[in-house]
């Protein structure tokens, strides 16, 4: 009798190579899968590795213009920063590999798909929700969460297994990448007290080190998505990778955060998220010369909620449609340029314009040119006032026959 | 008979001292009034100017120490930035000025209160609904929006009747200052693709003029109030201003903002809030390990309606007392030190620590100390993701049948 | 030279004809517009009535299904009850008339559109913020704001024109009414302490005078909208209609309400909305078996916010639009059938199904066929609680060392 | 050496009888704990069965007024109702329940708390949560989840140790009560088409039985506590059980909800609440009279959230004490008198008044004594439609641009 097959979303590090032979012990075939969302990494390498540390199929699928289009671009047009900071890089990506593992399991009739999580964190609450929602018929598994090994016996395991053990295992750093930035945890960051060693930096300079000369670049937006820097078009992945190469260069974007967890506990972050960053500001100066006050109000209610639900593994959740309708029903307005200046730590929004801008100089002016009518205010002031003036009025009264 | 009294909001500027003028003419007797609320102007200098352009009385009063203490510290403490931007600058003193101002109309018996605001602004309305909330039976006077003067016509009544005309008349700014910032708009500024010129700033260094080294600070907070800086005690107002002198000289706290005005146009301003940047982030960094999750999770939208509120004029509405009421009881745990480094724009918080620290390394780490009992995580997802799945389970079946 | 036109909303009553001669008398073409909403008028006699008392040209629109389809499913699927209780009668009808006056408007040439609504209510606001937004250019009229006559000099003012007087002038009551249903203000009314008196309510009787006999009946949903009664489809205009008659019979969807007014005020208005309670009831509950907890947990802030800006005459603002994304991309998994018991005032839901249904009895049963995972409660109570758990922790101990 | 100590929460029934048994198996004294939260119930027989089956001690705590007072009170101030439906019945005692076993447990130096609930429902996590708040260091035991037994297991076990069978064993349903309400489940509540039958019902008389005569009662509000019916003053926990009384007669308060639990099920409930829903409707009117509007729509977010966070097991949690001072601060103003109807399960409000009421007819008016100044509504209306009008301006000619 053939065995059955599980999926496993691999990385090419010591974890899910450890994995891979753990998973044939148990009597799966182990179909390897590594997604590229923009990380950098040498992909082909880690396909080979899956294969010879054991798998017997190991895919690699370039999903980044699928990331930044239906992941990324949310993120972007809805400003979720988790608890106002973190603008949820692994958390977008999760759902997509999520996706991506159980069509590969569709594809080779594997009953199970597994994860290299530990027990703690957010990540394995994101796939295994996400799994469960594309196909509940599907065992999912999580080994290191379930070996409980130490690091000690992790090791003497892959060695017994002949898995070749990385070159940086000492790295007290746990990472995760993609296009929409770098997370990093652990070692020394978990001391809220101390600063982050410039160590636990990849993809920004730090402030002392970055250039003299600031870059300004003209971002330009269509219904909300960017699509064009200095007047050249690229595509959304391709223009993200960009940001982050030269806000990186500048600095832009490290973050430094005490979050909650979805576990319980509080943990200590440091991101790095160049372009995002970049774009973020970019989107909101656009936002807000595009938007009636209205939907500028309500809309970070609508963030927030969205923030939370995919931080917290529900991307795959009917309410995230929802909020995404509104989400993209806003958007047809956000269309024009915004200038930014890329220096020492900064995406300063320097000038923005938009056919659609609702800013009107001849309304806003103190010149000649004003054409609003002040005395409206007279009315507006006095209707506007009347509930505080009338509870004024009772309670004062009231307080004086008491 | 004698003449009626009414009471001036007076600033020494062209308008208020017009103002004067023009209020005399209509037969009031003026009394005038002006607020140090840390504006660094010369107040004695303002106090007699008042009386040499016809004031029957000239009041100056120091509302620092209230002002930090009764608006700056809420602002600070529920961290309200209007539109995820303003913190709030001169929509925190007009209610203030306006309270000041019945104080004196009471003491002075007089049966007006008169400020020198445009129709097109906010401040009207601020003062307004202030001071018929304080007091629905003073009437209150708009000279500047009544007389409709253009500048020409303006300074042709200031010659005939003798008013000094200030030498910065052909300044294109219309500032205002307090401890907690400087707004600036006009001029330049009304033009948002323009990046403002420095000359429209006066808290600040720009980032190219920031120091090549810099400071390192710690502030103290106890219950949420921010009360020393490196070990040293100070007044909160005393201590709001030394901020914005140290953290003004590493060009931190610059806000460029198109913003909604209440009275239903976009207006751009440009901001300095060197202090109150710093305070605020460094409060936030506080927050974050000492809040549990719900309450950092929802403090946002307590913050969102007072930031909105505040800017609308609508202080002494009792929707403030009870918001207030939300942000003070959340405020007992705030207690600790945060370390800010100030440099090239930036005020970043490096480390945090605190008595009421939330942040449990015991349960964060990933080390061999580790406390967190992982396999609680497996139930937890169950549930977590149940109703996900049962929506999956449900309505892919349901659209199978279809 | 050819006079220029005004589009009046007519309604047949004193006011609006007055308002056909005084705007004529101004040098107006006038064109009278009565809009068939579902107020059972018979609005042949009006349309003549209007040509009557002088207007050139008299319009009657049949807009009940436009109404039914585009205003009232609206409030119908998003829950919308203004301040808890008012299902927003009047509010969503002023809009559709807005916009049918415009497009009379831009049919016959007209330079103004003029409605009959008084200075102190919400529908002035209504019309002249919808109108503006169809058609910024288009002048709008409001004569009986305009004229500020007494009731004496408007009936003299009638009498002098030959307008005829309506036989139930001495009417208390101001009435308006659409198939959505009847609002009812003014007169004993005005006094929040007096029960309303019968003569108050016109499409419901009185709970005494109701019958002894329930009439139970299904209702049936189709992605939110109800097309079925009893089995039996009807177009959704129709079938509001058709419940107004039944559940008005039972006594059903009297509502008594002091409430805020937009322009500051409160005031104290009667509803009587039979067939809308009835829906509105049968659809909350079809959509708690049909929603996730999380979609049913968000939408009461967008049902809030959109029930305040459709009361406030936002309608045609594009946050509406925003907000009804929300709403429609949730009304998918709302299908099914619910039973109401219609009897002494009460709609009564008594059983609800669905093939979207996520209520489970294999998860919710406490019999053997229990299928739910009674032990992942443990890990999830752990972690669901822990963040409280560390926060007593620090924080007794603190206090401890306090 | 001597046993360790477990308090259990005691009810009389079979499980918590069983559980006594069990636990002391377990090598525990079993201190039994009975409180009294207004369900009506013989307390002494329940203290003297506790120690038939086996306790070492027995308590019965009246901690009705305590009840009353610091748990219904709130949820009538903040009009909780989970879902808008359900107000907050077993969620309002467990904190009690638990805060009260954390104090025995104190007195007795126990180590251990016990609850009889099984791993399905909402109250294992109230519990727990709820005493981990409490002390962490006390242990948390649930026997009935622990042991799985099914019905027939558990009944040989009790007849096995001697343990009286309960007459009503054959009771298909699981009743909870206390002075707030009744809840019932399971049986043929389970089938959400099905009907409730009558004898799901305890508190309330069906509307068919209800009389032909209606009570009018009024209730008098002092700071947002109901003081006195009818002019009487009555202790808070008596005022509400006598609300039960006559309310109940008239068929008040009977709730049909499938409710979204906590660990991720959707359950059928059904509740009855005479007192509580009497007094939450003269509440809110109340309120409607006396509160500003901003602090009417604000209050509704703080109602859902707090809702939520007791139904959700979090009473003890640093985000109800903030939410409680939101509350409290807008009680001050809820004073007066509110006239009830009670009549064919309706609780009728027909008419409130109060010293504090914002409601001026003068304003509200439509007769000659209008006060209120119609021509502020032109500036208003202008002012709050402006940003209606310029998007539609903007963007209707970017439509015709394009």
């Amino acid at each position: 009798m053939a065995n059955q097959k599980v999926v496993l979303a691999y990385s090419g590090g010591l974890d899910t190579s450890v994995a891979v032979q753990w998973l044939t012990d148990k009597g799966y075939d182990v179909i390897a899968c590594c997604l590229d969302v923009g990380e950098g990494k040498d992909l082909n390498f880690i396909q080979q590795k899956a294969l010879q540390v054991g798998a017997v199929n190991s895919y690699v699928i370039d999903a980044k213009e699928e990331f930044a289009q239906e992941y990324a671009l949310l993120a972007l047009q809805a400003r979720t920063y988790y608890e106002d900071k973190y603008p949820l890089v692994s958390a977008l990506s999760r759902p997509l590999i999520s996706k991506k593992l159980v069509e590969v399991a569709h594809q080779e009739n594997a009953t199970a798909v597994a994860h290299g999580c530990t027990g703690k964190g957010n990540d394995q609450v994101r796939f295994e929700v996400a799994i469960k929602a594309l196909d509940p018929s599907l065992e999912v598994i999580a080994p290191v969460r379930e070996w409980s090994w130490s690091r000690e016996e992790e090791i003497a395991y892959a060695k017994e297994k002949n898995i070749p053990i990385p070159i940086d295992l000492d790295s007290p750093y746990s990472i995760d990448q993609n296009l929409w930035g770098r997370s990093n945890e652990c070692g020394i960051l978990e001391d809220p007290w101390a600063a982050p060693p410039e160590d636990a930096f990849g993809l920004t300079v730090s402030i002392e080190n970055a250039p003299d000369q600031p870059d300004v670049i003209e971002v330009e937006f269509d219904k909300g998505v960017p699509v064009k820097i200095d007047g050249k078009h690229y595509p959304l992945s391709e223009l993200i990778l960009k940001l982050n190469e030269v806000a990186g260069k500048h600095g832009v974007g490290r973050i430094d955060h005490v979050e909650n967890r979805l576990v319980g506990i509080k943990s200590r972050e440091v991101y790095e998220c160049p372009g995002a960053i970049t774009l973020l500001k970019a989107h909101k100066e656009l936002e807000d010369i595009t938007l009636v006050k209205d939907v500028a109000h309500f809309k970070p209610l609508v963030s927030q909620k969205l923030s939370e639900l995919i931080y917290n593994g529900l991307w795959f959740s009917p309410l995230r449609n929802a909020l995404e309708a509104f989400v993209k029903e806003t958007q047809q307005y956000v269309n024009g340029v915004v200038r930014v200046k890329l220096f020492k730590g900064h995406a300063i929004v320097e000038g923005r314009k938009s056919s659609n801008s609702l800013y009107d100089e001849k309304l806003a002016t103190y010149t000649s040119d004003d054409q609003f009518d002040q005395s409206a205010a007279i009315g507006f002031i006095q209707l506007w006032g009347l509930p505080t003036e009338v509870h004024s009025t009772v309670n004062k009264q009231q307080k004086v026959k008491n």
